[in-house]
């Protein structure tokens, strides 16, 4: 598995605006959905080219156009070229090695993050980016997979649930950084849950297998923490952004984005304390383990070699060894073994060993 | 035991504003204390039903409405509508999964915060999460059981002791979140004890069990610190609020409690560093405890095997062995062994090993 | 020793303002001793009762009332009502656990902090609190014992030494500050001669009581610490004050004991520094001797115990062992053992074990 | 190999403003080439001496002078004194010690930084310092060694790919910081894939050369990271820079390296956290793995030390020892050592050592 | 040694501004040595009073007093006294405790920094406090002994190198300031030398003497870091000063040593890092090696000892012993033990001990 790097590489040099797709191709086949709504309408359209979608712009209310698949770098640059797009915005869309960050080009704001997905198989967090981009009547967002957790903003919009419906396009953007957000606390979860049993294992029986989980674990950290604490930043200043494009009324649900991302932020933070204290309590377990069975030796050891040497010394052949002819001989060796051996088993009560 | 999660994941998607209850459901049946007071009258009513509360809402001097219980939302959602909260509120009541902050919405003062308890039991902390309105001339309590920390504050006001029943809401505010910061302290005071014991433990015998506690001890550390800081900045921003809420005069309380908050802070990062410290103590003490043990089998050994190896050689049946018909050759033996002992004893005095 | 817990929770919940002692009475008897003079003029008395001191305040020139003892709240109380002090501030004199802090409170200024002792015999530092308070023409200090490092000062008021006699009651409180953060660095001093102690005992011969030692310094710089870097703050905020109490004259002198602060701070982080780094000495040289005495075991077993084996061969009794009746058999096994001896001896070398 | 001195101290003294090379000789003949262009025209010239090229500057459209060698200061000198460069310039432009920097003197800008290359053979990474001056209507870029990462911003020139031949010499200096940062990226992966490798022989089978290729990596990070984070700032300040030589339209593009710059930065960051990380997993498997040698030896050890101790016993030759006379006597043994030895491996199953 | 306390307790409580030497007397005899100069003119002395160099400030162009030996308080004290310093910047100049720091009293500037030196006997660093005075047409610097880093300097002002004699007095100062900095950079060498030469001992053979001087150099690198931090402040402060002292045209010139500064620091970071990471790689060498050793201890013996036991039992002299009886016992007890020895062989090379 490549998880550290994005073949940016490749591109190195090139003038800016100039459209690579960097990353892997995660789709076959490019799929644009279409959303257009106000309080009272609502259409829905799937379609493999994006013109149509682009048409919907002109109606009254609020458009979603969401494209799945970035490999298809025409397309990407015919939807700049009639939302009116930046040549760095349209890189940025196709290249997927970015960090969090928010730009606001007057006429529209880009917004690119990251999305997180649980691997139930590989036991691992994947993930995907996802450009959004607000303008004054649509929100136009780009991510690399079909599959994404926009799924209950696309009900409530359907459903007229909430007040989605009736707001603006800045509303549907908060709607889905929201959607997103609240995905990142179902991974912290199964994260969180991973590392409850990992430490009970330990506590029990530390071994090589729950180490190496920790020290995943403790990866997988630094890699969300790398896409979690910039995102801070972003809803941040969106927050505090005074473009005309994001009106005062969602500004309050900025806010509470906001918060949302400094709790995961935290957790992820907490996180990674409780997985560096596993590490500390393991090799101290680990250390406490080595030092039980070098007392073990050290005991049997001590308690037999000066047995086994008399024993020996009693199994040389000279001739002349006034002892062997001693009728109470081999009772008195016994004694003066069983002496040492109670001798030796004091000094180890004394010392703690035993 | 779950610490870690608190199963936000469940409402995800859902519009902002939905009321889901999140957490442990940890009271049968909600119950709802009212206090009405100002310097010379004081009604005191213990219902189930939030509407008798309400009313005094109308009426002069300051009314507490205490909620304990959040799981009934349509409850929740009531008090909401009667006392005009905005729809995100409700969902941070609800919520148990809150970071403390403070949120200004110029009607009222939204505060949430954890209280914690010390489970004597389990021997652990465990918390709660307690949301307080503050209104023109009402402070709203709400919290998930009906043990609490305000007890104090409860009696202040029946007895009319202090000035809580001279001020307005905000002192009462102010008194409430006092009350729960000292009750930081007594927690801490507790662990401080904890701290103190197992470090006497760990410089007398450094075991399993002792490094084990100082892991649950820094865990804990990690929970309290991640409810504690953040209060700083909500006390702190609620002492600078210019809102017309709070008077100027309560606002030298609030820098009181401030300053209490610092020293919990500090005093919660003072116990981080001890246990760090401990945790290190105990590697050393137990590389230590190590190198006395292997220098015990070592002395033991070395003098050993080769004095056994010796009196193997004069234990082996070869016809033809010279020394073995000498006269002096069992005393020679001897002479040799312990001219070897001594040698050895020699060389680990000098190393120092003895 | 408890030396973590302030017993500040008994206190949990009381009204603020009110004033209970906390900490440990270090003093039987209120001791109360008053300077007052001017450039030309100076009386000293030491009375148990504050009366007389307080009428002095309405006389021209500087009063320095310096009361020693916490435990009579009602004393405290009664010098709170004449000279007009605010009931937060009467509180925090009382309560030992204050981290050192300044308030402006117009008609005077507040300034809480610490004062350390080298305990010679118990070989540790001991603390106090000492309160101060700078009114328009008076200083008030306040502390638990009546040991204390302010005799200097006396003495220069006494004598006219310097400029104490033709400054005003904000120089006063200047020289306190000044002879209390001097103060710290005889403690510092005191630390470094030990460090620098302890770290040659762990190039000789490292053991556990160093380690111990360490460990013990080490916990006394994290409480040090707690004490000397909010004074930073402190006496920073001070020197910027707007108040009218200081003089531009004494804030060029505040600036300086500022400085010295921060050096304290420095020093203290240095130490710290140190410390941790002696413990991975400490470290490091156990499992460098650890590894020391592995391999003086593992030369000494791996060389003697194959022979020891060939001993043991020819000790056995068969009938039929054919190397037994060689003439040459026991001289054979000598040179088999010598050669096994030196091929070990050889690989030995070769791994660079001697 | 040198890598962490810069034999700086050879000027130490010397009037600020004296022109001395300070670093290694890459290159035996200085190598200048020059570029001038606009959006019609195009000339290129290579050239051993810098007169014609200065020549060039009085031209209109954007001339770009690249200097490859640092050693003939004369050059150097005389460069500066054509371009009116300030000495300080001069100074540090032949000063190879410099830390990336950007510096304003209105005329021109200085740029200072570092162009990274991997060495294939010696597998590690090699730096060079590259000196960038923008003036009105040039750039003029000094680097140690011909080798550079500007061949696809020449080849862009050259073919009129991009906007580069339509815009100003600003853009130039743009596309070479672009280029140049672009580069760190391909280092950054190089060390990512090895990171990676190095990781997998850890977990399969941790030994001395992974955790030297560790330790060299972290070097590498530390030298890195001097040179990335700097760079943050030099870029930031660039692009905030009022300059009247760095137009508005190139703000933005300077604002995408700068995001580049970050995301290096980052990943340094990242890249130091997981060979930290790598460290502590090597220690502890090592612990881990010595932990098992030692419960085999113990194991072992405990279990036959015991029985060769029986075995002895019944070796000794006294006259009087009736168990060897007895006719059941060495079944009995044998029985006895069984028993023994089921014992021990009872205990150590109970110890979970088997 | 004393390194680390500066016996300054020995002034506590003294008032401010009396002057007491605090530091070692490096010196026997205070030596002043003067120079005067101008453009056109230059003067200079060596005298053992200050008198006649006082004088000379009267007179046009730039005079330079540098005095060697602090002990001499009398003189120093006279030298405040003609040049109206103010008293605490006279107990700065004998107290050599300082912390590099600037201060500005209008009427001149006192900057007070550290010089270091290498002994190369000891091998290790030594200091100095230097204390700097900026006057309108003078510069006073005082040190404790009489080798320093300024000869550079002096030379170029005899050989009217540079533009020193051409500029003022807050030129000189700065020519001083870039000498004290440059020469920072030689001691960084040295230590980055010895450095590279620890961790290739290291890497070959790790031993206790690489792990102390590894000590040694982290140790005198807190001490560096502790006067190369501040400086940062010192000559970033010096740089922003709005001073009438110091012309704009220094400026330049002081924010090139303030870069140089920056850099000086960056470097002392970097040594400390690399310490830290030869540290681990020195405990995982270690921790490596000792596994090492336990393993070919292990194999040893868990190879030997089993056989040694069965040579035991056929040494023992019971009676009754079939085997010893049988023509082939001999030889299956050797086949016997060959397949114990194989069967342990094969164990450990599938343990991957071998």
């Amino acid at each position: 598995m490549r998880y550290l790097t994005t073949r940016r590489s490749e591109k190195a040099g090139l003038p800016p605006g100039t459209l690579v797709h960097i990353g892997e191709r995660k789709l076959d086949q490019v799929i644009v959905r279409c959303m257009a709504y106000d309080e009272m309408r609502f259409e829905e359209q799937r379609v493999d080219m994006v013109d149509g979608c682009i048409d919907l712009k002109e109606k009254p209310g609020v458009t979603w156009v969401d494209v799945c698949g970035l490999h298809d770098v025409g397309m990407i640059e015919q939807i700049g070229k009639q939302l009116n797009l930046h040549p760095l915005t349209l890189e940025d869309i196709v290249h997927t090695g970015q960090r969090p960050k928010v730009e606001d080009f007057d006429a529209y704001i880009y917004v690119v993050l990251k999305m997180f997905y649980f691997d139930e198989e590989a036991n691992h967090i994947t993930q995907e980016q996802v450009s959004l981009i607000l303008g004054s009547n649509y929100v136009l967002s780009i991510q690399e997979m079909e599959k994404d957790v926009f799924d209950t903003v696309r009900d409530r919009i359907r459903k007229a649930k909430g007040r989605v419906r009736r707001s603006g396009a800045d509303y549907l953007l908060y709607a889905l950084l929201d959607a997103t957000v609240d995905s990142y606390f179902s991974i912290l979860e199964r994260i969180g849950e991973q590392i409850e049993e990992i430490e009970n294992e330990m506590l029990d029986h530390p071994g090589t297998e729950a180490l190496h989980r920790v020290h995943e674990l403790k990866r997988e950290m630094i890699l969300l923490r790398k896409s979690v604490w910039p995102l801070r930043e972003v809803i941040g200043s969106l927050e505090r952004d005074e473009s005309e494009l994001v009106q005062e009324s969602t500004q309050l649900f900025l806010r509470d984005v906001y918060d949302h991302t400094i709790q995961a932020a935290d957790t992820v933070e907490t996180y990674r304390d409780m997985l560096s204290g596993m590490l500390d309590l393991y090799l101290s377990s680990i250390s406490n383990r080595m030092n039980e069975v070098m007392k073990v030796l050290t005991i049997i050891a001590t308690i037999f070699i000066p047995l086994t040497f008399i024993a020996g010394i009693y199994g040389m052949n000279f001739e002349y060894m006034p002892e062997l002819k001693w009728p109470w001989g081999y009772l008195a060796v016994w004694v003066l073994m069983i002496v040492v051996g109670i001798v030796m088993l004091v000094y180890f009560r004394r010392k703690r060993w035993l």
